[in-house]
Formats: C-alpha cells, structure tokens, sequence
C-alpha cells in the first residue's frame, strides 16, 4: 500500500504515523482509516520499531469525520464479528503491543479524539480544542467512546463532555485527566523526545507484556491478576533483557535490550 | 401531589428542584424524599424539560438526614425488591434519561451529597463544605456510595472521605474530581446557564441514547460496548436529530431539535 | 518473633510501623517482608490499634528489592494456592481491616511502591522520588500493581509511569492521584495527627465495615452495592458505636467508641 492521506517514517526506533491532509485540518476519510491500520501493521511488524507516536500535519490533528462525508450520510459502520475487544472499529489500536502515544498538536473532535483514547499516552499542545460533539450533530457516544472515557476521566468528566459537547481547551483536558499538556512551542520535539525515551531505555519484552498486563487486569479479580503478575516475574528470570535490566543498571550505562 | 418541601419550576426546558427547608438548611425527611422522587416523575414525563437541576434554598443545599428523624432512631430502610441498579434507594436518579446537574449551592452532608452521586454533573459554589459523616455517627457507607464514589473519584480519596468522616471545602472537593468548582456569587445562575446550554444545543435524542450507552458500558467489555455504540450510531441515521444535527452546522443556526 | 528489620509501636491507638534499614534506604529483604506481615497481624490482632501507619527510617520510604538479591537472581515467588484476593503476595494488607496508612516519608520504588497500594492512604513528603522502575530492568508489573494501580490513577498515568519506568517527584504523583502531598518538614508528625484523628473521630465498627464494603462494591453491580450497604445501615441500628455516634454529636463532645 502506497500511502496517501499520512506519512509514515521511522527514526530512532520510533514510528511517527502522520495524518496528512493539513488543508482539511486532517479531517477523517475512509482512506484515512484505511491507512492508519496499515501503518500501525507496519509498526507492528517491524522489529526496529520500538514506539509508535500518531500526530497530525499542520496545525491540526484531527478535525473530526469529513463534513462531506457526514452529509452525504455517514457510510454504514460493518457490524464487527464477535464481541472480541481488538475486532471492533479501532479496537486494533488495543492490540498493538509497543507503546503508542497521541502527540495531539492542534484541534481534535469527534472520531479524531476517540481514537486517541486506544493510545497508551496522549499529549495535548497548549492551545488545542478538543471535543466530542456527538450530541450537538444528533449523534451518540462513537466506537469505545463509552467505555474507555469513563475509565480513564471518571463519569462526571464523561458526561461533561459527551452531553453537552462543548469544546475544552488543552488546558482543561490536561486538568480532566484526558492529556498531559506540553507547550505549544517545540511540542512534537518534546513528544518525539519522550518517545525515544521509552524506546532506547524500557526493554521491549517489558512494555510488551505490561500492556498485555493491563488489558488483561481490566477483566480479572485483583487475585487473577496478581497471580498472574507473579507467574510473568518468575518467566522474567530466564530472560536476556532481565540479565541486561539488572546489568547496565550495575554498570552505570544505557541498556541494550534484545526484546527477548 | 401538592409539593410541601421542595419548589418545582419549569423555564426554557429546564426542570428546577429546589429543596425547600431553608430553616433546616434542607435537613431531609420522609416527605421531601417522597417529593423529590415525584418531581423526577414529572420532570421525565414533560417533553417540554430537556435537563434538571437539584439546588437547595438559602445558604445550604442539604444537611444530610435531619437530626430529629436520626436521633429518633432512623427508620427501616425498606429492602429493593431485587439487584436491579434503578430499583434501589435514590437508584431511580440514575434511571432519568435527561441530564440531571446538582447545584451543590453549600453545605451538603451525608444523604444530601450521597444522592448527588446520581447525578450527571455536579457543581459546588466556593466555600460550601462537604462531608460524609457515617463513620463519625457510628454509620456505614450510605445507599450507592460505596460503589458510586471510587468510580468517581478513585479508591484513595474515597477512604479519606469515608473512613475520616471528614469536612471538606468546595476547592478540595474539586480538586479530588467529587464536584466542579464555580464561584458563590451568581452560582446557580452559573449552573442554570450550563444547564440551558445542554437544554438547547443537544439533541435530546442524543443525551438519553449516550447516558443509556454510559449506564450499560459499566458492566460490558470494551468490545461490547464499542458493538453497542455502532449499533446505535447506524441507528442514528434515519432520525430528524441527526439530519438537524448536520444542517443547523452547515447553515450555521441554533438547533431545532424534536428529540426524535 | 523479634523484629531485626522494622520496628512496632503503639501510640495512642496508632500503630506504627517504620522499615528501618535506613543505611540501605529500606531496601526490601525476605526478612523485612515477613516481619511486615507480622507487624500487621499485631496491629490487627491488638483491640487498642484502631488506625496503622507505614512508614521508612531516615531519608527513604523503601528503595524496592535490595539489589544483592536482584543481582543474585530473585528468589522464586511461590504460586497463591488460589485466585482470592487477600491470599496473594501482599494481599493480607488489603485483609487489614482498620484503616491503613502510608506515610512515604523519601525515595519509594519497585515493590517499596507496590506495596503501599493496598494502603487506604497514601501520604508523600515533597521532594521524594517514586518510581515503578520494571521496565527499565525487563521486568513486569509486580503483583497487584497492574490491577490496583489503573483503578487508582487511571490507565494513562499507569502507562505513563509503568512503560517508561521513570521517577516522579512527589508533586507530581500528588497530582495524578497516587499520594496525596505533605510538606516534608514535619511529614510523619502530619501523618500521624491523621491517623489519630481517625483513631479518636471514627467509629472503630464503621471503618471495618465501611473497608469491607468498599473491597465488595469492587465486584458487585451498583444494585447489589447498594442492596447491601442497605442491610448494613439497618443492622447499625441496634450498635453501641451508632447510640454513641449520635449521643456525642448531640453533647458536643469527643466521641468514646467501644467498636462494638
């Protein structure tokens, strides 16, 4: 697949992922979906790629469904097959299992937004709007929208947002809970520069299985969980990145994780 | 029902409850139980009321159960008939398919602040004071409260509230996520100005679909919710909301919203 | 057993337990966790505690597992004999049926850190550095960590501290919710007037109940919360701790709670 509507580049075991249609505000297509899915394929297949950051080109991120897409009737969303998590609309971005973060440097509303919430991290420019406007268009909570929002900013914060569908400043989303803040000045630096952090300091086997950790934990007892925490740290024993965790650490230097 | 302990009004589409035992500081009783309880009835049934809003009468909102009903021994309370979330004391709150926002305009204590858990949005006025009492009284956690309140503002801020019993201040309770914060003078037209902005701006459609969405999200799995969502998004596209919803953006007018 | 790595006291209904191998910041040991274990059946065992603090000797909280051990290869953790709960490693704190107190007085890291969230309370002094550094060894998220911590601070400030590995001064955890921020001058004396405050002011009776109520709501519908948070305040009616409760508020007087 020849890309389009996004770029993708890897530096420094880091995948930034995009959107490109800076004249639309990045504003979301079905081509756009399409390709957000292939690039986090590749990211995923890519065993140099360690981290994988989703910004917009421009001075937005994402503006939310093309208006000419939503008038001429939003095209039917396909029925996902199962109940499955990872097989709902954007539910992949779940299942990517290195760290993704949502480097949200300027406006993001509607399914701009939603999709971010799959994201482990988000980081909010100074300035941005953000919302969620469903309820002024005669539309309802989109995609994981009701499940994930609540979980991550609590239920007064959700409905705050999802009833009135007011638009909030980066300001108010970082003190709701829904993205750190950062300035707007150097933004996508500061964002990239943290990325890079996880990339050449977390051991890839680490961030792997903690994520996996963490959906799983979502569904369990605090019991099931900790047992199964404890049956992950004793398989840690045997493994490369534990010897050279403890190793550099010991040696006063930078790691150098296998991921194995 | 004549209303003997709480005012009951109706202006531009929004529904305003006002406990009414300013002397008592709207210390709660069997009758304005009873009465609110049938004030939500009303409010639900009237087309004509798109959001609700709780506030007491002079300068309490509500001091908890009136000391003359507990010192004379509290009565039974009866038990629900089943497990059912909206068939349980105060559980009825939660069943209102329109926003329902608490003007907590001061103090607010024990029952008082237990039943504003049901509410959507929660606005404090500077300087009330908050508190649940129980463990002081030798009383446990009230109705949905230990359920309620770790969702909302986290298991560690929920101990400190329970477990000390203590007072806190408007600004604190706001920082810990329990009610949002807005200044004592011209509060509750403050709160009645948010409360007309949902009124007029939200498809009514969209606001009982979404908190509909938000009650159930609680007990699916991601991947339920998020198939629940699309079905109800799809659902969405042969209503007179949505098509309002679209063309007051495009013509850049206020909505006209039927809540069909 | 004699205690050779923390020490016990009681004081004034409080006990207090301080890890105490201040020349190794309180580095964790198989001896210091079996000792902890029994410190806190003491506490649970000895009617005149109604109220336990944790806390470090000399400048650190507790540094996590002592790096001789690490470096020698982690002892095996042995497998809970099942899914429950309190059977878990560090499990039988949250059994702990009075309030708990974390006073993280310095550096709390690893397990030192993990630890502390089975604590109902959790107290920092500015200027002291947390960290869940797991990544950064090729390790995973410890026992309860990957259920407890979401629930605490939300799934991003988790995937923010758990996938970087990276170190938070105090007033940053205090504002992701994970401790909440004293001065450090004089921070166990703060602490500990929390704590007795807590001893003196609450109903030995409710606290038990209201920390059972709160472990239950964890898996229970907000039906069945409420259903049996019902049962509950009934069952108070006839208490020492409730005709207590009512009789002090009413004499405006310090209250004396028999916990029954």
């Amino acid at each position: 697949m020849e890309f389009t509507e996004l770029r993708y580049a890897v530096t420094g075991r880091v995948a930034s992922i995009t959107f490109d249609r800076p004249d639309r505000l990045n504003a979301w297509t079905p081509t756009l979906e399409a390709e957000l899915r292939e690039a986090i394929r590749r990211a995923q297949a890519d065993d140099d790629v360690r981290c994988a950051v989703l910004t917009g080109a421009g001075r937005g991120f994402c503006a939310g469904m093309d208006m000419a897409v939503l008038a001429a009737g939003r095209p039917p969303v396909p029925q996902a097959p199962s109940d499955d998590d990872l097989a709902q609309r954007y539910g992949y971005l779940g299942g990517f299992d290195k760290p993704l973060i949502a480097a949200i440097n300027g406006a993001a509303s509607g399914v701009g937004l939603c999709l971010t919430l799959h994201a482990d991290l988000r980081y909010v420019a100074a300035g941005a709007k953000l919302s969620f406007p469903y309820a002024r268009r005669g539309l309802v909570a989109e995609h994981g929208t009701a499940w994930l929002l609540p979980r991550l900013i609590g239920p007064m914060h959700t409905a705050d947002l999802l009833l009135t569908g007011r638009t909030v400043m980066a300001e108010e989303a970082d003190g709701m809970g829904l993205a750190c803040l950062l300035p707007a000045e150097g933004f996508l630096d500061a964002v990239l520069a943290r990325a890079a952090d996880i990339a050449n300091t977390a051991s890839p086997r680490a961030t792997r299985v903690i994520k996996q950790q963490l959906r799983t934990a979502r569904y369990q007892t605090l019991g099931q969980a900790t047992r199964g925490a404890d049956r992950e740290m004793a398989a840690c024993r045997d493994t490369e990145d534990f010897r050279e965790g403890v190793q550099h650490f010991l040696d006063k230097r930078a790691p150098r994780f296998t991921g194995r």
